[in-house]
């Protein structure tokens, strides 16, 4: 049996149903292939239940410092895991259950298959053909354990599983601190959960600027034990396993893999498209269109090989379903970066980061802000930590980016990331209100630093001049 | 005796200590004279101790949802009055201090004695007399009781006063809900204070948009005890007070007065200044320039009668100290506006106000926002609430402004403030990042719903074409 359709999309999460949503404006022909979990990735076993896990573990150790303010009693409280773990789930249900019930509209539009290409117009099924004018691959991401690392899988926690422990292991090693392994290291750090987290290099949640690198890393070192080396595999001990790097060997309950993530593209059939893979078995694409080669076939979402970030994929499965649904195919900008890891203080890149400008050779200078000192900093975290770099135009100032690990870190980079799509220099951010006492406030050394940085002569005043008579 | 100097600043707050930055970059002979307790407004008993009190009682308050997650103990915790207002102080010492400090460069400029204008340019101190080319007037603000409550002065807290507590009240009737208000009302409540809370207006916080209004003042009514009326003191009782508003009576141990403040001018002799006064006792100045008609005389800060905002009261002071210094004088813009109640959730207005768009008489339209069912909201405050209204020019949907109370709140303000300060219109808006989770994302639908009504076509597209090859 073969279906004829408009657009064909493999792959149900972020992309493939923000795709499906601008596919469904146009055409009510159309398929949308998944057999894995519904609910996506992000509400599933990403960004939200993690979220929810680190407000609990967040809140539990700001408790440490009540007694330093006059409320007793936070000794005796007790994280009990499986009830955290369990309404963890809860919320996630709540939140992946959202999103399948929005799916009802679908009805027999959508397959619960594995799909293969035929080729760039036919999709295998198994039991059935399907035969798409244009076809989405949204397969999305996943992680992915080293061939070396399959013997001890069971001893192995993934993000996959690791929202379905019914408990919480004693001891945990954390290889990767990256975005998940710092997030999830910290919150079963702060739950009490013992924690040895390796990292090859000093750095800490995807952070370029080797100032910030230095400082992320040995903040979370003074916090948590972490151990710069290549971490490996030594042997099992028992129901247990030895871990190590370069500078010793430890025991611990299980293994928290968080070194990466990888497209799902295998068994796609990618082959059969007709155009050359690269050695990850990656078929070509433009950025801009997301379209394959000259195929009628788009790459949307995680499964691009870029970074797994929620509202990029959604863009992505706008895009693609843009161009499957429209009569001519368009290239669309991107959004100024975000990213953003949710540890504490948070860490976020805004706009272009100090890599990116340093391999482009782009002149810029920097402007540095410090949390260090500011009182409300103490109020939210705890004690007053984080420091910012804002990178700008070495001419005229403008914004390009930058890296930050701060209280209300996430909102800063927000700030930041408009600021810079928005075209502000450095003069233009300082006329911007910043309340008091507000994190923003530590905003303006750093804008202060790039004026007296700049080719531009600086305004010799942070107000603007009355418009004069005339002025238009 | 005589001094001669260029410039005199009466009062060394905010604006009187930012003015004196800017004047001592252009000259040494310059005084500043205070008669009071040094160390700001802000940090002695203003934003500063109540954003550290504030942040006791959220932080303790987000015990009451321990339970839920499977955090278990929470009832054995204790607010211990005494040591939370000790804790407070020490904080405050630590802000006022340092302000302080910092004053120890002005040597013999620093006048602790009280000023009154003989003419507009000199100063009787009692003692001495100062001739002074410019004067800037920074006496702030100051809480207010009204003559028929002076009888009940002893059973009356204002925010002079309240910092110094040795102990917190078991029972509290707030009258007033404006920022100080919510703010000290709330936190108290959160610390176990029984508070009675009375408000002439459905209203909080100085929201102007009528939906925010009720929605505010419904929220709070959930959380504490609210009375609609306007409140008087009825008698002693003992040791306490009887208090009350048309729906009934009760018996409280104190009154905290927030029903807002007033500018300090008695006693600066402004009537010698030979410029009429207003009914207030308030002479005319340019809210540009900052001075009082043609005189060498500027009105800085709080004392103008304005919003006791401390970012405000510190552009004031450098306009003012620019404007005593410079040849000739100049006007400044004030910057987008932006207040924040730190409430929970925050209430903030960025940019106009729902009241002054319509005193304006501009065409605008409204798109909503809700945190109501945002997953992230319930992370962040404990149950999920909160809503916001932006308000954009009918037009173009170029925005204006915003009234909000939301989680995070002081940053979707900070964020939408700028926004409006940059000129980006709804459409440009939405062409920013929005990371996932964040509290932000909420604003999308609000901006999503500017485009629908504004008389300009919508894009079709919430993101932007690459640009084509010969566009500059």
């Amino acid at each position: 049996m073969t279906r004829e359709v408009d657009v064909a999309i493999i792959g149900a999460g972020t992309a493939g149903l923000t795709a499906q949503e601008f596919v469904a404006e146009k055409t009510d022909n159309y398929v949308i292939i998944d057999d894995g979990p519904l609910g996506t990735t992000c509400a599933r076993v990403g960004c939200m239940p993690s979220k929810a896990l680190i407000a609990v573990a967040n809140n539990f150790h700001k408790c440490l410092f009540f007694d330093e303010y006059g409320i007793s009693g936070a000794n005796a409280l007790r994280p009990d895991y499986s009830r955290i773990m369990a309404w963890v789930r809860m919320l996630r249900d709540e939140f992946t259950d959202g999103v399948i019930q929005e799916m009802s509209t679908f009805t027999d539009r959508l397959i619960r298959k594995r799909a293969r290409f035929i080729d760039a117009n036919t999709l295998d099924l198994g039991d059935e053909r399907i035969r798409a004018r244009r076809i989405i691959i949204a397969t999305g991401s996943k992680p992915w354990i080293p061939e070396r690392w399959q013997p001890y899988k069971d001893l192995i926690i993934d993000t996959d599983q690791f929202f379905e422990l019914a408990d919480l292991p004693g001891s945990l090693a954390v290889f990767g601190l990256g975005p998940i392994g710092i997030e999830l290291g910290q919150a079963l750090h702060r739950l009490g959960v013992e924690i040895i987290a390796f990292s090859r290099r000093k750095t800490a949640g995807g952070l370029t600027d080797p100032d910030l690198q230095t400082y992320a890393f040995e903040h979370f070192s003074k916090e948590m034990n972490i151990k710069l080396g290549t971490a490996d595999i030594r042997r099992r001990l028992g129901n247990k396993v030895v871990v190590g790097c370069e500078s010793g060997e430890w025991t611990v309950d299980r293994i928290l893999l968080a070194t990466g993530r990888r497209p799902v593209i295998q068994d796609l059939g990618l082959e059969n498209l007709g155009v050359e893979l690269d050695d990850r078995g990656m078929p070509p694409f433009d950025p801009g269109t997301l379209q394959i080669k000259d195929l009628p076939v788009f790459l949307a979402g995680d499964v691009n090989g870029q970074k797994p970030i929620l509202h990029e994929a959604a863009d992505d499965g706008t895009i693609a379903g843009y161009n499957t649904t429209a009569k001519r195919i368009s290239c669309f900008k991107k959004r100024t970066p975000l990213a953003i890891t949710f540890s504490s203080p948070d860490i976020a890149i805004a706009g272009l980061s100090h890599k990116e400008l340093t391999t482009r050779g782009v002149e810029f200078v920097t402007g540095k802000a410090s949390w260090e000192k500011l009182g409300r900093a103490r109020m939210i975290l705890g004690k007053a930590a984080g420091i910012a770099r804002i990178y700008a135009d070495k001419k005229n100032g403008r914004l390009l980016g930058a890296e930050l690990m701060a209280p209300a870190g996430e909102h800063m980079a927000h700030l930041l990331s408009w600021a810079v799509g928005a075209g502000l220099t450095a003069a233009r951010a300082l006329t911007m209100p910043f309340y008091h006492p507000v994190p923003e406030e530590a905003l303006r050394s750093a804008l202060g630093q790039i004026l007296k940085q700049i080719d531009d002569p600086a305004p010799d005043f942070r107000l603007e001049l009355c418009q004069k008579k005339g002025d238009s």
